[in-house]
């Protein structure tokens, strides 16, 4: 009986997430408020912003993230430089909400990935590996804060990622009929969530390239003078030639079965090189529109094989920077003409702040010591509760004996 | 009046303390029955092993130790390869106390350090890395598991060590006058508790090289055929070489005024080959007696200097291998022949298993919210609670809303 009373008592929290995607661009802060009651999770965003790094931080990251030696020195004194600069974000982001420090009850800080390696058939466990010192985050903010989201999962055997699905649940389950999220980021993941799904029911995984490709093929047109294709209106010059569109889309990543996950490490520079080694004598603004229609198709094409026969999807809801991509999103449209696409923006939410409020949402479920990985999603073998906690100054509150 | 009344409420916990040191042998495994009421703490060993490392594991364990550029993904990999092995020692040290592990409310697992860095003066934050995933020691065990110790100190811009001086503390200060707790490791430190002290009278600090020097000789005059001088029988056989002995006493450090810490980087293999290169024409017995002077009078040199001017002392109090070198000992006692010289095993404790003891108590502290550094000792600005909590199945009873 009581521990009935318990479930159904409503929790409110005030929480910052903290991540720095793979693109190393800087780090985004959300101050969420969260209310639970039961199994409901109402995220409200307070505030957002994305703080970029200093270019120095940036290239730092990005050595460490790609090259295979680094200096084991330097690695340390950087995941204090780091913590530090994710304690200064959530400072900032309480101020720019106007929220005391004191009225914060939790961090929940991804990190930034130097690497991520999912298990593999020689090595049954995998590693993520998130810097961002959060011993410094608790020193700047006195809050407490969860961090090391991924390991948990994966000492279960799981990748680890994807972990938004479990935000995407509890922000969409509740429309009534079955929808997908797609994030376009530098790879694409969809998150699908049946009409009336309990958070078992829910499916994702990478559906392949995101803007990946098409960024490096716009670096390599314009010779590094533009990093993306602002709107896709390169793409939209140019004529997507079929021939070698089919030819890319038989790579068999878009055949395996889910769960599945891809990286840097399987269309990245060295598959964009590819690209190009085969596009000889293609104009660049074929080539761009084509590799931008590659993006489109490999989505499609795992919605049809892997979605569509299991579940009744009647829309498809946007996020991540290709969803700002005019030329990508009509040949989505084109590639699924039944369902109807919508963005983030649509149901109010700020796309670009969804993976932050994620992992506030994470550090909640921490600190209620719920399990927050998908099994079905990450691989695991098991759900159990994800992070580390960091004990602040709040922390006797949130600790027993 | 429901505060005072909580902490004078006795808890109880079993816990396991795991911890392998700077030598990289083996995992220390203790499993310790604590009882606390307000400021007091029993720490009773239930059971103690060492659990050798195989040898591939301790040659990666030194080779990451020690190169200064590291395979990234390695690293990685090992951190789940010794995780596993510390979840290994738990479950064996378990089993060897006949405890289940469903009755054990924590693990306090320092993990294997690779890097300490104290803070310099050109980056005030120092930084201290262990590796072993706790995630894995969780999976195992599903005992919710703390872990990174230091870094909570080292954020507040301490040394993050020494932190075993809170453990000394609560086996010795009841003892009822002054002592020195003596720890001869690879390196030595020594933690003073003044008669009636209470834990802010503590003073702890590194005296200078332990067994570290002593080795290095006499692997390098059995041209490595042994390791360590057993009972100190060699340096017995050799004559202090009195005008050598109080060149090397000249040592800056020696001097330097506490809180001071030192390591192999100032006492280590290159230091060793100094002192070689400089003793040549000497006997090596008379080389390893010299050494084993230097090791005894720069300990009784520091406590003539920084101990004995502040705090009467009636007893030294030796552990670590160092108490097991008779020579060592005898010129310990020849040099401080007003105090009387016992040994943790005189109190009943095993000396080997103090380390793991300590990580085992710090956990508790963790759990319970309460600070555990000594900021006089490792120089952090202010007490913070140590560690990061890794949840476990027994999490929610320690977590609350």
């Amino acid at each position: 009986m009581k521990n009935s009373k318990k479930h159904t008592q409503k929790i409110r929290k005030q929480i910052i997430g903290l991540i720095s995607g793979t693109s190393s661009d800087g780090i985004d802060a959300a101050l969420v408020d969260i209310e639970a009651q039961g199994h409901e999770r109402k995220v409200d965003l307070k505030a957002f912003e994305t703080y970029a790094y200093p270019k120095k931080i940036r290239s730092k990251i990005l050595e460490l993230a790609h090259a295979e030696k680094i200096i084991l020195d330097e690695l340390c004194s950087f995941q204090i430089i780091l913590g530090d600069l994710f304690g200064d974000a959530a400072l900032a982001i309480a101020k720019k909400a106007k929220v005391p420090l004191s009225q914060i009850d939790l961090i929940g800080s991804h990190g930034q990935t130097i690497r991520h390696l999912p298990p593999t058939a020689s090595f049954n466990r995998g590693m993520s590996f998130q810097i961002a010192e959060a011993a410094m985050i608790v020193c700047k903010t006195k809050v407490t804060t969860v961090s090391d989201f991924r390991v948990n999962d994966m000492a279960w055997g799981g990748h680890g990622a994807p972990l938004t699905p479990y935000l995407h649940y509890y922000l969409f389950h509740q429309v009534g009929y079955g929808v997908a999220i797609q994030n376009i980021g530098g790879m694409s993941n969809v998150t699908v969530i049946p009409s009336n799904a309990s958070l078992k029911d829910v499916v994702a995984f990478d559906t392949g390239p995101g803007n990946a490709l098409i960024d490096a093929m716009v670096s390599h047109a314009t010779r590094g003078k533009k990093q993306f294709d602002a709107d896709g209106a390169m793409a939209a010059k140019g004529k997507v030639q079929t021939l070698f569109l089919n030819k890319l889309l038989k790579h068999p990543f878009f055949f395996k079965k889910p769960p599945k996950s891809t990286g840097r490490e399987e269309f990245g520079v060295v598959f964009a090189k590819h690209i190009l080694s085969l596009a000889k004598g293609m104009s660049m603004e074929d080539l761009i529109a084509t590799v931008t229609a590659l993006t489109a198709h490999s989505i499609s094409e795992n919605y049809f094989r892997f979605v569509f026969p299991k579940t009744k999807i009647r829309e498809i809801i946007l996020g991540g920077g290709g969803a700002k991509n005019k030329t990508l999103v009509h040949f989505l449209k084109r590639c699924m003409p039944m369902i109807s696409h919508k963005r983030f923006e649509d149901y109010g939410y700020n796309s670009s702040a969804i993976e932050a409020m994620a992992f506030a949402l994470l550090a909640f479920e921490t600190s209620q010591g719920t399990c927050a990985n998908l099994p079905e999603v990450t691989g695991a073998q098991r759900e159990v509760v994800l992070g580390k906690v960091t004990p602040g100054a709040n922390f006797r509150s949130i600790c027993l004996k």
